[in-house]
């Protein structure tokens, strides 16, 4: 089964475009859970058994994990082998943002796809499709490419004027055009920037875009998802993570994100319905 | 210390301006060494033990280890310490290639300066000077910053022509100009591109700038050597990886790196005098 597939399965299952994103800094999990010896793992466990019915995919983002050294890369195992062998239709996004040479990103694929078993990855654009290989040769995964990050200062590269188009467009073509012809590439762009959503989605057709930026970063959701859904209603994975991981910070901190993750999916399903 | 002073005096000591990328790809390691449980760190320890009085940097490549997965992740870690412990006076790259938003490069930053204790990581440029604050912020590390890469394929992206100067060239500019106000950046450029090499030390003055993709890679010495220090002899890193560490397949492996990493000290000695 090709990631997709997978997206597009558990996409109707929960009728859902959330996508998770479990960014569990140690610092700002509830106490309770922070004192215990596998703390990011018990609090992972938690939300995902609270929310699980609710999303289309979970994205670890792997730099919360290593701030805690090997311990953290013990709990993100811990969590993508639960998410794996618990919900194994649910997709997990490594939100790494890799990239180094063809030899090397040989390396970054064995511990994304082969050792944590991840069904996506986060790289950056910057090496080109030839360093990519390792990442884009594996057919059943999904390749997100950063095209124009939810942050504020993304603009710097992301918008110089290559001729007449700005440069995450050029960027947005290749994938679409020259990247993808195993159909396995996606693309990443905030939903801080809903023009260039547009932009992009018309470019990429029905190809999957990863949509960091709403809830923390401030993000519009109808915008969002009017510009980042394909024809079908499908295809944008919206992320959110603190908005729903610290929703409530007391012992119903699960209880608390379900119901933000309810409430989101809801808001989101509202305008994939209008056309 | 800043980097650039702790640089400055192990390029004087040792004479050299080779930093050994320590890619230990554990499928490549000699047989009697690979059985070993610790064996990444045994590998990497016999050759900083055989190569500690000849180079100015170690820049180990975190692709390698996390291949590995936690077990890798701790052998990293043990090379740091030991690195630390014992050879405190040469300076830690960590090859890590990473760059999120910037509350996510929070983790990478304690990741790599305070868990691992590098000296200095190299970035993508893609997100911008925003992005990367929480590694531009550290004065006494420093930040290589992706500029061209040795990959054939790096031309895609670091080619393209933003008004009259590629992408590559803006990207060096911007580090120059506008980033490097602590005076802790560094350009990482490929020795497969020895007129771009040219380009950007013009640009730069005497930022460090690391050069890998002689040896393996295939780039020349003597171009890479005259293109890339600045007008002390200095600060330009010429990392060697493969070519040193495999140079030996057997027991004598570490006494054949040794070899190696003094035949290359040398023959970059010799176009560092020449002027």
């Amino acid at each position: 089964m090709t990631f997709k597939e997978k997206l597009h399965a558990i996409t109707q299952k929960n009728t859902s475009l959330v996508c998770v994103g479990l960014d569990s800094d140690i610092a700002k999990l509830p106490s309770r859970v922070r004192e215990q010896a596998d703390a990011q793992f018990v609090f992972n466990k938690a939300i995902i058994d609270a929310t699980h019915d609710l999303v289309c995919a979970y994205k670890p983002n792997s730099a919360f994990y290593e701030a805690q050294g090997t311990k953290g890369i013990e709990a993100l195992k811990k969590t993508t082998d639960y998410l794996r062998s618990t919900y194994p239709d649910i997709p997990i996004i490594l939100d790494a943002k890799r990239a180094d040479i063809g030899n090397t990103n040989e390396g970054y694929a064995v511990f994304a796809f082969d050792w944590l078993g991840a069904d996506a990855i986060t790289v950056h654009p910057y090496l080109g499709a030839e360093a990519l290989a390792p990442f884009l040769s594996r057919e059943d995964k999904c390749v997100f490419v950063l095209c124009r990050t939810s942050n504020s200062g993304s603009g710097e590269f992301q918008d110089l004027m290559v001729g007449k188009k700005p440069l995450y467009h050029i960027v947005a073509e290749h994938v679409a055009r020259q990247w993808n012809t195993k159909k396995n590439c996606g693309l990443v762009v905030g939903a801080t920037y809903p023009e260039e959503l547009v932009t992009v989605r018309h470019i990429v057709d029905d190809m999957p875009i990863l949509i960091p930026g709403i809830g923390a970063q401030g993000g519009d959701i109808e915008t969002t998802v009017k510009a980042g859904k394909d024809e079908t209603g499908e295809n944008a994975l919206i992320a959110a993570s603190r908005s729903i991981l610290f929703a409530g910070t007391g012992a119903d901190f699960a209880q608390k994100a379900r119901e933000e993750t309810i409430n989101l999916r809801e808001a989101i399903n509202a305008h994939r319905a209008m056309s």
